[in-house]
């Protein structure tokens, strides 16, 4: 869903690859290069994907170089046989080739490293067509190169992605960000723990906050993000309206809100631990270490995150855990009482200040009619006591293994926060 | 990398969707289709994704109608303000709106299930172009459209992948593959432990294989896939070439393959597990609990997945393993005789058949001269004995931790195979 809109110049995308093309790989460059783009206030009005193919690829460079002010071409500027992109701008641009001393020099420095010889294959890549100024490529063997033709600019770039990034970050975007006078400011606030409808139903009419500022909700089953983006005078401007909108939103998302752009609930979680010098453990019955995997994800964790024990059957919770199997009789293991004697036992276990415990039914099998696919009982225990929430999740078991995991680390972070009494 | 090529009839896809141009979300329905549609062996000849703009849309279905046998168009089919697709198709096959009252009584169906009114948004979903077929969708509220121009067919879908793909398989995938007497066949071969260049290096020359099929390798950091494809007289036919292939591949390639097609290796170890009826257990240091949850990924996974434990802490590792702390003191938790002693003493812990122990250096701190980043010790034991392989992974925390888990899921399975020696 997106509130509101605002727009300036005008972008095509020309992505190349046979492998793109097929459904071989998923191309994430024009997504990356869309956003990017998007952020530099210039708007991408198409991105057209091609085979390798040379007529091809000649028309769609064409008809992009009359539609748009700027073009960027990604792929084929590989050195093997059906890497075409530099042949096809020759015949666009309407010139030859001619050697790049620094593409060579930079070339046989990269093989001198490792005591070998340019191959033969590479050392096309110091030709490069004559009109071009050249993307000298620190990450890699394939120069980009930049050209005119009248007032559109195009930027042929590597379809490897770290090479593409390090190129359109290094050249193209200072190049864009110089045609515009606005500033594009852009923020994510990140919830979860409602559903997109229900989200917006909670903050009510949006009339007054859309005039300040594009809003835009992005559902997954982790949760809602929700983009506010801009085009400013300045950016202190723009970031007062930024702030404006999300002190709106805040109001009536307060406990939904776990982050803001990068931020994830794993690293949220890490830095209140360390901010009160707590420890935490896990035990994971469905999840089976998708939270401990998190929680490790987080360069630092070992500081806060004690130990993890995975106890996918009733005898490991009972030797491990020290639950009682009395519990696990009368209330089955998929049970608030199991559930909370599991968070309370891997404290006891480990000597963490704070134990998390999930226990669910992922699916597909092992549901009833009393215990439907999805149910799942996530409890959080410390010093002041024990908390425990039920869920029912209606996804297929891989989703519901996350959607649980992100459910445990964010009731983890509102029990450090303090917003969530036993 | 792909030897050799083969194609026929040609499609083109149109991609409709501001979040996507803008880079808010992920195309991911084009992969989707292009590999389809590659598999029914019509060429992908271009996609071209566009923001919600009349003009611009009309501009390209238009295009892609003059160029192409197929057209596949996604997105727009909603029934909020920026879905406008189908008056782009009234304006592009010149025709009005009529009611269709199947779509009309799906919808009422639809809400009576919950004792409500259609909402008055909605109530336009069933005016549709009256030249078109209408393919009816069981999975939401948007109907898709088949409409032709010449002689080439176009088909609207909605944009939500679940409904995207059901439309296609149930009416666009079997009208396309009446239309081609051949048929495509593909067959996936999965490896890991090999880099790309290293994996060609020991397959040798292609040149007499290179014939019977095309043939192309997809890199990523957790093994090399190898996908073939032909266009056969037959199904029996291709399926003999397609077994020629892969039986040249794996003369070379037998202890790096672990599957094919949707084969994952934690799948492949479960089978294995099942099949000898044994159990394992996991005890994971750097992969923090990655390795029990690519475990319990498969359904059915309680089986033979005993219990795990995280244990981040040499303090863990002492108390929970037994592992002898003058091991640590000596050679540091980042060694062979600690992985080792690891996957020993999780056998002993839980009375599993099979242990398997990671201790590694994630990143990206704590390495040194002497133990760098990526430095990973990975162990298996059982009843005849341990066997331990170190590695040194190249890449970020998030990337090492994931080839740890892919290296000791596929050392679990050579031991399972017996192709894996103390």
């Amino acid at each position: 869903m997106i509130f509101g809109e605002s727009k300036v110049s005008c972008a095509e995308l020309v992505v190349i690859g046979d492998e793109v093309i097929s459904g071989l790989i998923l191309d994430r460059n024009s997504q990356y290069l869309g956003e990017k783009i998007h952020e530099l206030g210039i708007e991408v009005s198409r991105v057209t994907t091609v085979g390798d193919t040379a007529l091809v690829i000649e028309d769609c460079v064409k008809l992009a170089l009359q539609r748009s002010d700027w073009v960027v071409v990604t792929g084929g500027l590989g050195a093997t046989h059906d890497d075409i992109t530099k042949s096809v701008l020759l015949k666009v641009f309407e010139c030859g080739l001619k050697k790049d001393y620094k593409v060579a020099r930079m070339l046989e420095a990269k093989y001198q490293a490792c005591s070998r010889e340019v191959p033969d294959n590479l050392r096309s890549q110091w030709e490069v067509p004559e009109k071009a100024d050249i993307l000298y490529n620190e990450k890699g063997t394939a120069p980009g190169f930049k050209m005119k033709k009248g007032k559109c600019v195009l930027f042929s770039l590597p379809g490897v992605p770290l090479e593409m990034q390090y190129l359109f970050e290094k050249f193209v975007a200072p190049e864009m960000a110089g045609q515009t006078n606005k500033t594009f400011l852009h923020r994510l606030i990140k919830t979860t723990g409602l559903s997109e409808s229900d989200l917006w139903a909670k903050v009510g009419p949006l009339e007054g906050i859309q005039r300040k500022a594009t809003i835009a909700s992005l559902p997954s089953h982790l949760g809602v993000r929700i983009r506010i983006s801009l085009l400013a005078d300045s950016k202190v401007e723009g970031e007062l309206r930024l702030d404006e909108v999300e002190r709106f939103l805040t109001k009536q998302l307060f406990n939904y809100i776990y982050g803001r752009d990068d931020d994830e609930i794993e690293a949220k979680v890490g830095s209140l631990l360390l901010e009160k010098s707590l420890t935490l453990s896990t035990a994971e019955s469905c999840t089976g270490g998708l939270i401990g995997h998190r929680l490790t994800q987080v360069s630092g964790s070992s500081d806060y995150f004690k130990e993890g024990v995975i106890v996918y059957s009733n005898d490991a919770k009972i030797k491990r855990l020290q639950v009682d199997s009395k519990l696990i009789d009368e209330f089955g293991a998929v049970s608030d009482p199991v559930a909370r004697a599991m968070a309370k036992g891997v404290c006891l276990m480990t000597g963490a200040d704070i134990g998390v415990s999930v226990t669910g039914i992922a699916g597909p099998s092992g549901g009833s009619d009393l215990k439907p696919v999805g149910l799942t009982y996530i409890a959080v225990h410390d010093q002041s006591g024990t908390y425990c929430r039920k869920f029912i999740f209606t996804h297929d078991r891989i989703k519901n293994k996350e959607r649980s995991a992100q459910a445990a680390l964010n009731l983890v972070r509102l029990r450090l926060q303090g917003r969530l009494e036993n």
